[in-house]
């Protein structure tokens, strides 16, 4: 019997949690877990996503990552409401990322296919997954297959989410589209929403999305705008839907001109008042101060407020 | 005072080496070693260049690497004719096997860039180097950078050549520009090959680069053909260039039609009789048997062979 996707795939907003960093360029694990506490507690968001993308996921060890799994959790962040990043370009790292998230009762995993080799083929990726559902053996599982071809270089084809939903069908329950490409995401959810949840990494389609099925978002922005995010992927056809669409729109406009994740860690940095938000791991460069202050001048039209949302 | 790059990088031919695996997908140390000392010892390379692109390197985890140079050396390679290519998508991992490598006196590291993230700046890429270098903190630390963008998607820039060299002068001796773009490969000889050595890994380019001053390779198709390599960069001006030219030219044309490791690997498990030598890691996908035949097939017309070469 199939669990139909629904019950099984997560419900609300779930962050892509920024990761602050020490001095040393360590995970701040104090820091890591009151963000999480704040937007799952505070905001209402219903978990957290470590190691995406937005979180700089592979520019950390195994280590690094398992451990800070384990500080979520200790510093009071349900496993439950925790979705890890597992993927990475070595199969036998993401095997034990996943069996890491399996043994400490994580909701679920998010999964980057091996992204080195590019050009590689369908029957290439789905080796891959397949390798590590079959390694971690666990009915717990579930996974979200992630789909970034800008970041990664390796998309997932509709052959290859279709086969994998086939073969493991309460194991694959949803997918997170980030290619950022309104007319694909659109296509996967029409294709697939039936048997898995599609979700949008770009905060504009939430709308779009919602009306389609989608049950929530693993969301960049929401790291400081929960509760926009909310509205616009809990209630795509409230009176607010177009403020709060050309809000989101303007906001990534302005940090268009900017690498994504220092600029939203600059963000971060300015509302909060803490300037170790800036820290980020090499190859990408942290906002300067100066930056920050320009960028926050840049913003002002939008009045981010992390208490009002 | 600056050690002339002659002097610290290495000559000769170094084999990309093809990481054969069991059938578990381990690595086959015994048949790593037996391997890498058919090539040096019967075959005359300089050396051996574990998990570069062609061995499929960022497949296999940070203590899979380090446990098969170890192997290597327990096999009888001398590490000093070791190559190690350290780069991973996380620093700490790359920091890891680079200071692994120098801790057995191998002869150096190839190091690819960070390269999950894309579009990355200049300034990112110089303090990703800048990171592993001073953390490993260790002046035998001989490195080559390493150019392939169309594969890990993030390039280096000759300002970030410039700047590395300039930085540690007497650490950066080598640049391996695998990009296959042989006017980019060229205007690399002609800027920096005073300063560093510049190796190509496209082989129908060795003996333009031989003849800028270039001591060797860091070749792929050298796990089969290493004398061929040898001419066609040792001697770029014999009688025998042309064929082997030609030869190597239409190699690499019937190998375009393939995925080139697993390609590779098809010709090592056809020229030895050694069907283990198929198995790849995903997201590659092994030839077949079948696939190997044809294969064999289509390279009837070059006779090659493992021990004539």
């Amino acid at each position: 019997m199939t669990i139909p996707a629904a019950t099984a795939s997560f419900h609300g907003i779930w962050p892509a949690l920024l990761t602050p960093l020490k001095p040393d360029l360590g995970i701040d694990h104090h820091r890591f877990g009151l963000h999480a506490r704040h937007l799952l507690h505070t905001k209402g968001c219903g978990g957290v996503v470590p190691f995406g993308t937005t979180g700089e996921g592979p520019s950390f060890s195994v280590a690094e990552r398992r451990d800070a799994v384990d500080a979520l959790i200790g510093e009071g962040v349900p496993a439950a409401q925790i979705l890890v990043q597992t993927g990475c370009a070595a199969l036998p790292d993401t095997l034990a990322l996943t069996r890491h998230a399996l043994a400490v009762g994580a909701h679920g995993c998010l999964m980057l296919p091996p992204f080195f080799l590019k050009h590689v083929s369908d029957q290439g990726v789905i080796d891959a997954y397949r390798q590590v559902i079959d390694g971690a053996a666990d009915e717990r599982l579930r996974l979200y297959l992630y789909h970034i071809p800008q970041v990664s270089g390796v998309g997932l084809s509709r052959k290859v989410i279709e086969t994998l939903k086939g073969l493991y069908p309460q194991t694959v329950v949803g997918l997170k589209d980030s290619g950022g490409d309104t007319a694909h995401t659109l296509a996967m959810a029409d294709a697939f929403m039936e048997t898995l949840t599609v979700y949008t990494g770009h905060e504009p389609d939430l709308p779009e999305l919602a009306r389609r099925g989608s049950t929530g978002a693993i969301s960049g922005l929401a790291n400081f705008l929960p509760h926009v995010v909310q509205r616009l992927a809990g209630k795509p056809d409230a009176p607010s839907t177009p403020h709060d669409l050309s809000r989101v729109q303007l906001l990534l406009a302005l940090l268009g001109g900017h690498a994504l994740t220092p600029a939203l860690k600059g963000i971060m940095a300015a509302l909060t008042g803490e300037p170790g938000w800036l820290r980020v791991r090499a190859p990408l460069v942290g906002l300067s101060l100066d930056q920050m202050h320009t960028l926050q001048h840049q913003l002002k039209p939008l009045a981010l407020d992390l208490d009002t949302d």
